[in-house]
């Protein structure tokens, strides 16, 4: 059996070794008994040219996974290596979603090279009709593989039609039953199939009841079905209901992983994601638009504060504590904002109205506004401050508490009103938000108290 | 067929007018045909006595599914309204692992009655051997029900013994294979046992190479082999490698979406997941380290900043741009941090080296330095303030943006490499420092070029 650790730091250098002398046998000795993920794991360690060779010394499956598993800008690179006569041969051992999503990666020229190339002929038409899909819709991610049965058909006559079919599906979740047009009528689990004797009709044993969904529908829609229903396979039809495709819930994994990774990005100012091995260029392009809205935020501050610099001549002191208002604000915005974010992520739950959060949001600002401007007053004056201005401080620290709050809380759900992703508010345009507020906030304080 | 549509607020409004009604009739006609987890969602707009009244007119099989979808805190409250008697008889209906987590939430003295009152004694006991695991280890998230074989069975016994399991066992996706001893060997597909003739031993078809997974191991490590292998269930082992029970991958995504919202919260400086729908003071304290570890760096900077109060006193302008620099110093190190905390997360796949990315970074932060900073001189000359500052203010962000860069490159590393979850980074932790940072830049620019 397998066992799921890792490889360690002495067999890949070990493995390594046996790369740069060319030893087969000693490669498929230290990894023939590996997982393919595993190998794919320790490609990633070797130049393309030492991967093609490992990969060449592998059956042709074995192959196919690995290059299925790579992450597809290390995949895109390695690729380069393989001409179309090449790399043909492992088409028909994939999927064909992953086929597609890797065909879809390949210069086109490449791509119809391959296309052309594939004997089998009924992949080439599976890949053909995927590739006209969006990759983030259903249809982008659905495979062709699938089990399906006639509604007219007995039990006997649908395991026949499994034995024919086995081969091509990897993982059968479940058997979908159409009619004689393919549209799509339910579905009946193997369970069912296994239990039930022969000469019985799937009529007689089939479940109406099954979710399926459009081609058209979004990525995110099918992972929020798929997660809701607790489903591990569901069927896409088109919209007259004919069963094109399934998806299985390891592309949803993948979907879901890639939806934290963006929201992540958006949070943290970073317009698109960017591979790491991405050019400085490309990287530098994707952070600098909210650097840009933050400066230009920065400079309205400077002279909105310049309207006060008869105030920092008088007590120049008061400059000090810029830093720790704005910080303030931004700190708290972006709490309350990350709360709201993920109430309103949260489709299916919403204990509180809108209202009702907001009422909290203050609340829970008035708490922690008193115990910070509070802890404030008394460390500024216990450091020997004016206690006019550690005063000042105080309240303006508390003010900004409870204003960034609301803000931090109606932002987000404002975009989310307008369709934007509200991620994007617990970002840089928050931060820079509440930089305004908090001088605003500090200066009309120190007017009205200094 | 079901639509995977959602519930128009006319068919909720109608709903609930006859609940308040009693039409016990009128709700079953609305509801009877909706899928277990519509209802489940419907229900969060009702009270607790309503949502009782409407699952007591439902099959007790529904109740239990509907039971298991609440998420854990509206459930733990839902279920007070029910005595362990009445709440009994829905357990033998969930899965072991569903039925152990909802009694894991519920007050001991419930707990021991609903176990005592429990006639499925079987049930009984997977639930006491599972109340014994710690949630969030493998042991915790895994079920007891499982379809298996042993070795030495033919295909027809086994399919007898799935036939006599199958009503346990909602979703099959293997069938494992054990010794005498219970020790797991290997497993066989559905898809094998069904074509394949019947007086075939289980030992001439089983696949010895699996991925399983001991009960300790922590749920991450869970998720991480699930997605790295793509599977869809992963059989769980004592020390002995005794088959203990399954993982599916229903838990696993579960597992993945809770940790993308852990981090999300770290990175927003929230110390731990709260409900919604949790007290004010819970909410407050979950919010409130980070705001203090963020003030007295802000104390720590306006002390900082009081050294160079005679600068100020020359030129008081200087005062303004004080919130432009240190909002670029926190935005560059969020970026900078989120980019590496992600790296760091991809266990898998890093083709870049640590001092490589570094240098990238630099790069990437010599790019974004020069244009925000040849910007803002443009600009802050165009809005008639001194050259001089102009430049000073420049030079600054130009420091600030390449050494906030490096800091958010490194403490992620640094943190990551001593255990702690790197996410804290991309916080008020980095924004804090980079409020000093760029104070001491802007200053230490300042004494140089005023």
């Amino acid at each position: 059996m397998l066992d799921s650790g890792e490889i360690t730091r002495e067999a890949l250098v070990a493995l390594q070794a046996k790369v740069e002398a060319g030893d087969s046998a000693g490669i498929l000795e230290s990894i023939g008994q590996l997982h393919p993920a595993d190998i794919t794991n320790l490609l990633y360690d070797f130049d393309g040219e030492s991967s093609k060779f490992v990969i060449s010394l592998l059956p042709y499956d074995v192959g196919a996974e690995i290059i299925t598993n790579l992450d597809p800008d290390t995949r895109k690179k390695f690729l380069k290596q393989y001409s179309s006569d090449e790399f043909v041969v492992f088409i028909p051992l994939m999927d064909s979603d992953d086929a597609a999503d890797i065909l879809n990666e390949q210069p086109v020229r490449f791509r119809e090279e391959v296309l052309a190339r594939l004997t089998d002929r009924e992949m080439a038409n599976y890949l053909i009709e995927l590739l006209r899909y969006e990759e983030d819709c259903a249809g982008g991610l659905m495979a062709k593989e699938l089990i399906k049965a006639n509604i007219n058909w007995t039990v006997v006559r649908t395991i026949e039609e499994i034995r024919r079919q086995a081969e091509n599906v990897e993982k059968i979740y479940s058997v979908y039953v159409v009619d004689d047009e393919d549209i799509l009528l339910g579905r009946v689990s193997l369970k069912k199939i296994i239990i039930t004797k022969g000469q019985t009709l799937i009529s007689d044993i089939f479940e109406p009841e099954i979710v399926f969904i459009e081609s058209y529908r979004d990525q995110n829609e099918v992972a929020e079905i798929m997660q809701r229903y607790d489903l591990e396979s569901v069927p896409v039809v088109n919209v007259q209901g004919k069963l094109l495709g399934r998806i299985t819930i390891d592309d949803v994994v993948d979907v879901i992983t890639e939806q934290a990774e963006e929201d992540i990005n958006l949070m943290s100012g970073i317009s698109e994601t960017v591979e790491e091995d991405e050019s400085v260029w490309l990287s530098a392009k994707s952070r600098l638009p909210w650097l840009l809205i933050g400066m230009v935020g920065g400079l309205l501050g400077a002279k909105f504060a310049g309207l006060f610099e008869w105030q920092i001549r008088l007590l120049p002191a008061m400059a000090f504590f810029i830093p720790l208002i704005t910080a303030t604000g931004g700190n708290v915005g972006i709490q309350a904002s990350t709360v709201m974010i993920q109430s309103l992520g949260n489709r299916s739950y919403n204990s509180l109205s809108f209202m009702q959060k907001l009422g909290k949001t203050v609340l829970i600002a008035l708490v922690n506004g008193s115990v910070i401007s509070l802890t404030v007053l008394f460390l500024t004056i216990v450091l020997g401050e004016d206690p006019h201005l550690a005063s000042t401080v105080a309240a303006a620290i508390f003010s900004v508490t409870v204003l960034a709050s609301v803000m931090g809380t109606i932002t987000p759900f404002v975009l989310h009103r307008y369709d934007v992703n509200p991620a994007i508010a617990s970002g840089p345009f928050i931060t820079t938000a509440n930089d305004l507020l908090g001088l605003a906030v500090y200066f009309g304080v120190a007017y009205l108290m200094l």
